[in-house]
C-alpha cells in the first residue's frame, strides 16, 4: 500500500481516537489498531503522538477552509455567498464531528502549540470573511467605506457565532437541527445586520 | 484582618497570576507573595490550587453574569436591552482582562472539571439571552411565535459572537478599540436580524 494512502488512514484513525478520548488519554496503541498498521509503522511514518496531533489539527482545519471556499462562488450575489459559505462550514462540521471536536475542544484545550495552530487558522478564516465584507461593501458603493478594524470585528463575530452553532448543534444528545437549518439561523441572524452596514445603513445607540 | 477579606485578596491575586502565567505554570508561592499572605494560609482557606482555580472561575462568572443582568433595565425597549447588555458585557470584560483570561483561555484549556463549570456558566448566559428573545418576540404579537430552539440558536450565536469579540478586543497589542465601539460593532451585526425575527420577518434563501 503506498505510504501516502497508509498515512491518511492513520490520520483518519488518529482524528477518530483523539476526538473520542482526547488528547492526553489517546494512545498510539489505539490508533494503530484502528488504523489496521502496527505501532512501529505509525511512529516511522508520523514521529510520535505530538506530531501526529499536529497534523490532524492541520489537515481538518485546511478540510474545513476549504470547504467554506468551495461554498463560495465569487460571481453571486453578497448574501447568496454568505449563505452559500455558511452553509459549506456546517455541512462540513456536521459530517466530521470528530475533526470539529478535535479543532474545538481537544486542540483549544491541550496547551500552547496545538491552540497557536488552531488560532492561525481561524485567522485564516476571519481573514476570507473580513475581504468578503470590505469588498462586498466597495461594490455597493457605500458613501463611507467600512473601515477595515469594523469589518475585521464583524468577520471576528460571524466567525464567533458560527463556532458557537457548531459546537451547539453537535453537542447535542437529542435529535440535532439540520445543517441547513443552522445555517438558515445564522443568516437570519447576520444577514440584515451586515447588509445595512454594507450599505451605510447603522444603528445608532441615541435613536427613539 | 477578617478572613473574607483576607479570601478576596488571595483570589484577586490567584486571578492575577492565573492569567499571567497559565494554570499549570502558576505557584501558590507566587499567589501568596502577590497577596501579601503566607502559602499555608491560602492552603488554610482555599485548600488546594485546583479548588482555588475553581474558585476563581465561578467568581469570574458570576461578575461578568451580573454586569450583563445589571446593564438590562426589563423597562427598556428591546433594542435598549440587548444595547445595554453588550454593553455591560463589553465594559466588564475590557474592565477584568484578567478575569476574562481565565475564563476564556484558561479554564477551558485545562481539562474537564474547570472547562465544565465554564461550560454550566455559559450556558446561564444563553439561557438570559434565550428568554430575552422570546419575551421580546412574545410582546411583539408575532404571527408564528419563535419556536425556543430557534431563539436558543440565537442566543448562542450572538455569545459566540460576543465572546469572539472580547477576546479580539482584548488580544490585541496595538490600541483595542473602546468597550462602546465593540458594543455597537456587535449590535450593528446582531440587530437588525434579531429585529427582523422578532418581528416575524425572515430572509429566505430562495429570494431573487
Amino acid at each position: 500500500m503506498p505510504r501516502a494512502v497508509r498515512e491518511r488512514q492513520m490520520l483518519d484513525a488518529a482524528v477518530e481516537v483523539f476526538a473520542r478520548r482526547g488528547y492526553r488519554a489517546a494512545s498510539m496503541d489505539e490508533i494503530a489498531e484502528v488504523a489496521g498498521a502496527s505501532k512501529p509503522l505509525v511512529y516511522l511514518y508520523l514521529n510520535s503522538k505530538e506530531e501526529l496531533f499536529s497534523a490532524c489539527i492541520r489537515r481538518e482545519a485546511e478540510a474545513l477552509i476549504l470547504a467554506v471556499r468551495e461554498g463560495v462562488d465569487p460571481g453571486a450575489p453578497a448574501d447568496r455567498r454568505l449563505w452559500n459559505g455558511l452553509r459549506g462550514f456546517f455541512a462540513h462540521t456536521a459530517a466530521h464531528p470528530d475533526g470539529w471536536a478535535v479543532l474545538h475542544c481537544q486542540a483549544r484545550t491541550h496547551g500552547e502549540p496545538f491552540a497557536l495552530e488552531v488560532a492561525a487558522l481561524r485567522q485564516e478564516l476571519v481573514d476570507v470573511v473580513t475581504q468578503l465584507i470590505v469588498a462586498t461593501a466597495a461594490e455597493n458603493g457605500c458613501d463611507a467605506p467600512l473601515p477595515w478594524q469594523e469589518a475585521s470585528g464583524l468577520a471576528h463575530a460571524l466567525v464567533g457565532a458560527a463556532e458557537s452553532l457548531a459546537g451547539w448543534t453537535n453537542g447535542r444528545t437529542d435529535v440535532a437541527p439540520a445543517e441547513r437549518d443552522t445555517a438558515e439561523t445564522l443568516m437570519n441572524f447576520a444577514w440584515a445586520g451586515l447588509d445595512n452596514l454594507m450599505n451605510g445603513r447603522r444603528w445608532a445607540p441615541a435613536r427613539p
